[in-house]
């Protein structure tokens, strides 16, 4: 650990949708959520962030309907619970046009479709954003999404993986092999464009994958998006310790995400890893202030949503259980990063101590205080448990964020734990200070020519 | 025929790359289209297009390289025929929000990913654009996009077609039939947003396609986006006269426009088709001032550049001919309305009549003159050939586009042929003057709840 102590780091955690993890928020009256489907509200958001500082903007996706929860669509539909729910890239480049330093990670399921196609739009981003663009590498968990692919359920937890492992060999190709570094010319005088000696078609022919192309787009400022992963199980942290740049996590007790924290970056090692807790602030002017938003924004939050969108991602019908049930095991397709962070907090876990715990509309329990209680709480976190920085859930839109720019940011300043205005550079340079592109021993930069 | 003469509509024609139709422009000292990866080049565009009143920007895209003269891709990189190329979806929502009521034409090919995903992007866009996004369906024509999304070559001509009609009805019903029109509540005081008897999953066991699953995202203004299609072979046609509202036809000699037209609306009658003619501006104050430009255009032409493009478009390696050759059959999987329109211009064309055609790097020969010529010719046009409008191919960006606006907009006004303000509504309303919604016979309407 260096002597002085380390400036945090803030996402906003986000998704296109009404209710993304607090279950019931729209429903408050000064709540603006249900705007998402509106440019202005994206772009809104987005200058907000920036004057925050924040370092990002992730963005969730699902493409799969909540209908674990008494084996109906029916109660995801009626509370909103990531129902509807637009795609997600589509709103960064209004936002990039409307910010000049906010970062987007944007969660992209690689399960569906070819790697070229994925790898295209990213590149796109990449440039329109001027090398602000990441990517949250998932390959989905829920059956209801195979469904609406085509499939009759996903493939198999570990299967999921190596599909993304060789997925992401080909997109490193593509991103980082197909254009040299010196392939554009731009040359008006002779009308070259490119030199095509330096573009080369992409060769690959694996067990999931086939590809004899070139990259269709030009190198970007980052080449490779900046790579957040969520992976908790053992196959999820091996695959984040090859491929992810950032890491989310679930949350949990403290000793049980400092062993996360620990075996990630041991696993990394030598590369550096930039872990984001999952948190929810509720923050007043004082602590009185703080403790009546959080009984204000309580009324409206919707415990049977909660249990809607727990049932998907443990994969447990909650609404089959009585509030003295035990939680039974998860299934194997369960999002383990939830799973893990269930049983950490109470291993053995009724229904009841989960609807307990569902305070603002979700199993997370919010961070509530004045600002200094609040920044405390952070500083904790990252320097007993060694996080860098939190994706900050919402609650109340948009005035749960402008709580965090105008209120807590200021006292993490004073307190030399936040930075006073950006780094230079791409998204990448930002966050970790070295070059825009992926650095060995990273499996990118092997490829890269 | 009305007694009052119709009004002609302007779409810009334009591609995410730097040479879309007109080869080498790029090179030209005041072209600005090398900006193309950055954002304000296009939001700038779009704000001049709606100046102009232009009904909308249309999008062009493939998913492959041309790489059928001399069998390699390397004369498309040097020169930059439509490589690189970006995602043409994600300009949409950064010129959407510069903008409030020019349409967007999309070009995306369905042949590489399940229609739900399809089908999201396009809603979102509808949401985000208020109802001004359109879609140019297309099926490609590349076996090289084939070789970058893992097969070997394209499906067949026909099969492709056939494919494309499973799809459409895939998509339809998750536009039209998922949410009922009154699905979405919205009521805080009861926190119930939608109704789930009012949101159904959509079951599909098809050829291609299987599907269970709901549409994700909730209606959107115009439901279906405004549906583009160019198919000018027999397959083509029947597919447009099904699910086209507006045609994009690549020119040729009036009357064998005129007889495509006239096929296509007998087709789809009663069901009204915007029909678009491929076209290329060069506008001048004066007549003398159109003819130099040209010839200052002239010298950054690409004649190699445009051959490259025929090449790939007609499926003929023109590398391998000599100049008084005639031009063999172009092969099936050739784009049959550029195969139609080239022999409909030179029934027993050689390379030479082709290249003598590509004074400006393609086989479209530009339109040149005065506005008042201009306008005469493009007037013609409309009263001759049954045209509705023009796809306008860019030259030198971007003062091709204010050649149009500021000095061929205004004749067109004065001569009662151009509107002098949007329509309200969405972009199917701007269009037709009818609803948002596609309306029976067309067979979105049919699946309407």
């Amino acid at each position: 650990m260096n002597a002085t102590p380390r400036e945090i780091r803030l996402n906003a955690f986000d998704m296109a949708c009404l209710g993304h993890i607090q279950q019931g928020m729209w429903t408050h009256p000064r709540d603006r959520a249900t705007d998402y489907l509106s440019l202005p509200y994206w772009t809104g958001l987005a200058r907000t962030l920036e004057r925050g500082l924040f370092d990002g903007l992730f963005l969730a996706d699902v493409l799969g309907v909540y209908d674990v929860h008494g084996g109906s669509q029916d109660a995801a539909v009626r509370h909103g619970v990531q129902i509807p729910l637009l795609d997600p890239m589509l709103l960064v480049p209004a936002m990039a046009a409307a910010t000049q330093n906010l970062g987007f990670g944007v969660t992209v399921n690689l399960a569906w479709e070819p790697p070229a196609l994925l790898a295209r739009r990213f590149s796109t981003l990449d440039h329109l954003t001027e090398g602000r663009i990441g990517w949250n590498i998932v390959t989905g968990y829920l059956d209801s999404a195979a469904r609406a692919m085509g499939l009759d359920r996903q493939m198999a937890h570990d299967d999921r993986y190596d599909m993304a492992d060789e997925f992401m060999a080909v997109v490193y190709r593509l991103w980082e092999e197909s254009w040299a570094v010196d392939a554009v010319k731009r040359d008006r005088a002779s009308g070259v464009y490119a030199d095509p000696s330096r573009v080369s078609r992409i060769r690959h022919e694996g067990r999931q994958y086939r590809l004899d192309a070139p990259h269709l787009v030009e190198p970007s400022p980052q080449r490779t998006p900046v790579l957040y992963q969520a992976g908790a199980s053992d196959r999820g942290r091996a695959f984040a310790a090859l491929h992810a740049e950032c890491v989310f996590l679930n949350g949990g007790p403290k000793p049980h995400v400092a062993a996360l924290v620990a075996d990630l970056r041991a696993r990394a090692a030598p590369r550096p890893i930039k872990a984001f807790l999952g948190a929810t602030l509720v923050i007043g002017r004082t602590a009185a202030e703080a403790r009546d938003k959080l009984e204000d924004y309580r009324r409206c939050a919707s415990v049977e949503a909660a249990l809607v969108h727990a049932s998907a991602s443990l994969g447990i019908d909650l609404a089959a259980l009585d509030l003295d049930d035990e939680l039974p095991a998860a299934p194997g397709n369960a999002i383990q990063s939830n799973v893990t962070a269930l049983r950490a907090a109470a291993p053995r876990a009724t229904k009841r101590a989960l609807v307990d715990r569902m305070i603002l509309g979700s199993r997370q329990p919010p961070i509530v205080g004045s600002a200094e209680e609040v920044a405390d709480a952070l500083l904790a976190w990252v320097d007993d448990a060694d996080v860098d920085g939190f994706n900050l859930s919402r609650t109340v839109m948009p005035e749960c964020i402008e709580d965090v720019v105008d209120l807590l940011v200021p006292v993490l300043q004073e307190r030399g734990r936040y930075k006073r205005g950006y780094a230079p550079g791409t998204y990448r340079e930002k966050l970790f200070g070295a070059g825009p592109r992926l650095a060995a021993p990273h499996p990118a930069a092997a490829v890269a020519r």
